[in-house]
Order: C-alpha cells, then structure tokens, then sequence
C-alpha cells in the first residue's frame, strides 16, 4: 500500500499544503478586514468571479478596493469558511482548487444577514516561489436572504429558484 | 524533530490526502444532486449506517436509489461539510475514517429544517489503486428540528434526550 | 515544480498532520464531554486563554476541571469545529497553530444559545514522541447571544462593540 519516493515526490504534499495555507489566509485576513494584506496574496493581474460570476474585478487593485468597498465598514461582521480542498497540481507551476465555502455576511444595523454555501472554482500560480491565487471565484448552492434579529428567514435561492416567506 | 525518509513513508501524506480528496468529493456530488457519480466514489459492496444506524443501505445501488430518493427532489437543499479528518491507514490496501459532520436539510415547501452534526466512522478500500468508500456511517451528536421560515426551534435531541419547545 | 526529497523534508507534512490529529481529537472529546481523555492531549503545564483571554487556566487538571465544570453538564450541547489550520513548526519539537473556530453552545434548559467565530492561536510541544497542546486560546471575532427556541438574536459583540435588539 505504502508508495515509493518516486511516487511520492509525483503528487507532493507539501506544495498542496501550501496552496492550503494561502487560501486560509485569504480568509482570515478577509473576516479580519486586512485587505491590503489579503492584496498580497493574489497575483497583480487575478481576476474573480464571485456570486456565481456576478461581481467580477480585475486585478489586485481592483479587488481589494472592491473589498474594502464591499466590506470594510466595521459594522458588516462575517464569516468564509472554506471546507474540502481539492486541489489540483498542473504544469508550470500552476494549480486548481475546489473549495465549498459557507460563509454569512451579517449587518446589524440593516437587521439583515446573507447566509450560504457555495463550491469555488480557483486557480493558482507560482510565483517567486510563493503560490498566490491567480483566478477566485464560486458558484452558490444556496443563498438566504434573513431578517437578522429575529431569524425569520425572507428569502432562499438554489437551483435558480428562489422561495420567498 | 524532522522525520527521515523512512519514517515519513511509514504514514503517507499523499496516501490520507487521497482518501480526503474521496470524502470531499463525495459531499460536493451528495449537495449537487449528482448521485450516479457519488456511487463511483464506493466500492460495489458498500454500507452505510446514516442517522445513529437508522438508516442502513448495502450496496452501492442500493445507497446510490436511497439518496436519490430521500434527497432527489430539487425543492430539498442540503448542506454536508465534513470536519476534522481522522484517517489511519491499516493493512492490505484498507483505511478507517473519523470525520465531524455538520449538515442542514432545508424544505422550503414543507417550511422544514433539519440541523445537526454527527461524528462519521468511515471505512476505505483501495481498488485497482483507487481508494473507494467501503462503509460510511454516523452517530448524531445532536439534531435540530427548526420550523425554517421563523427559525423557532420544535425540537433538539441530543444524549438521548429530546427537548421540544 | 516538484520539490526534491530534500526540501520536502524540511516541512514535513506527516508532523503538521499529527498536530491536525491533535487539534482534532481535543473537538472530537470536547463535544463528547470526555474531559480527561481531552487533558491527556495538553501538556501537564498547559496554559489556555479562552474567550479572548478572559478565561485563563493552568495546568492539565485545572483546565480538565474548567471544563468539567463549564460543559460537563449533559444538558448543555456544543459544537466547536476548527477550520483552516495554519500550523507552523518551530525548532525543538515546538510548533504554533492558528485555526479558525465556529463554536454553538446550546443549554435548552435556559432557552439559551452562544453562537460565534474566533481565530485560535496555539503552541505545541512535542513530549516522548508525540504532540500535545501546551497553549491554547482564541480572540473572537463575533459572538452572537440568542434566545434559542425563537432564534432571536439578543445580542452580537464584534470588535469591540455589542449590537442589542
């Protein structure tokens, strides 16, 4: 059962650990609103497509400033949890990654929570000898839509049909 | 403290990445809908012993028409993230699996939740040098019956003990 | 792309794996209520500093007991799942981990729910061969209090500041 070195070496743990690394970083650092650090994870010229491809930015800069935008308002509180790696080593040193986010986005002070799941699709690069993520983004499985302080639920989407309560 | 060769083959990463890689697969295709190809991920002669073992199936076929059937309708939305992997590899090509579970099952036309989590134990099987899912089964922790669009919980069992509110 | 035997070596994936099993067999038997299989993961002089440091054992015992104490009640139901290990070996058979918590704690009892996110920083050490957890403690990043049976939101504290409705 055991393999070789030769065989080891082929698939090698420690570069997909890393790839790991990167990406629980991109989330701690997101929850954390520390954008520009978050910038140096990405490659200049990355590109997203999140919401299912509804919002797309182009380039580091524009992603953290769409972050920043989106999200640096201290009174929006969230959580991306990213579960189940799969990643992928290519040639070049590039990789893909699947990921199945759940993550809420929560405002206060709009009584009013967005929570999901959602499968990303990403693409990393090697650059410098660090892997940075190249290309972000995901497909929703579901999204609530949720009247937060009392926990009534107003809307659901998934499989591109939305219940409404 | 760093490992030789020797010791570092003894317990192969790349051998637990694998069967992880088998486990996050099989949740992405259980939440997708896509059962045909979950049943690849098991070996022909597969159990199962879902919810505390109420629930048994044998046979690849035969857990593949389960799904489909209890799981099968669009209008059911599902979220299975499996947590914590515990895998140690045995003998003559077999594995065994702990994993953290926490699921929801959501039934927007019979206003209906299910939310839970439950502690897997999984077994694997390599066949033709690709690790497949011999026996998966697990013990709820606790369960959660939540009228979805208020969110009012009805009931939580857990140890045993059911609390209906 | 591939790194040779050598390089892999220097971060072993097999250590920052066993420190994964650590981490999660001490969520496994937290959840489980086992406390004093839970204290033989900590080193005897094991430090905590839960709830962003406003809880502060140390010592194997005093934290068993801690924990006894605050959770050993069986009517009160928890969740804690550690997400996104960033685990990084030190010299000496030292380690740190950062992980990503999402913990509930249920007490139907007191119509009562915590639900919150915090990021965990830990030290390990490895004693006689293996690891165990010599440090552990997490800031929050929100924590939610709700009234459980109706979802309720009563309050949430994120950084710095408490939200009530």
């Amino acid at each position: 059962m055991r393999k070789g070195i030769d065989t080891l070496s082929l698939v090698d743990p420690s570069e997909i650990a890393s790839i790991c690394q990167l990406k629980y970083a991109y989330f701690r650092l997101l929850d954390l609103k520390r954008f520009t650090e978050l910038g140096e994870l990405l490659t200049e010229d990355a590109t997203t497509a999140y919401q299912s491809g509804e919002l797309r930015q182009s380039g580091r800069d524009a992603i953290v400033a769409f972050l920043q935008e989106s999200l640096g308002d201290p009174d929006i509180i969230t959580m991306h949890n990213g579960h189940h790696p799969e990643i992928e080593l290519g040639d070049d040193d590039t990789a893909t990654g699947r990921w199945y986010l759940e993550d809420r986005v929560i405002v206060p002070a709009h009584d009013f929570e967005i929570h999901g799941t959602a499968l990303y699709e990403d693409r990393y690069t090697k650059v410098d000898g660090s892997w940075k993520i190249s290309h972000t983004g995901y497909e929703r499985i579901y999204e609530e839509h949720i009247r937060y302080s009392s926990g009534d639920v107003r809307s659901i989407r998934a499989g591109g049909q939305t219940t409404t309560f």
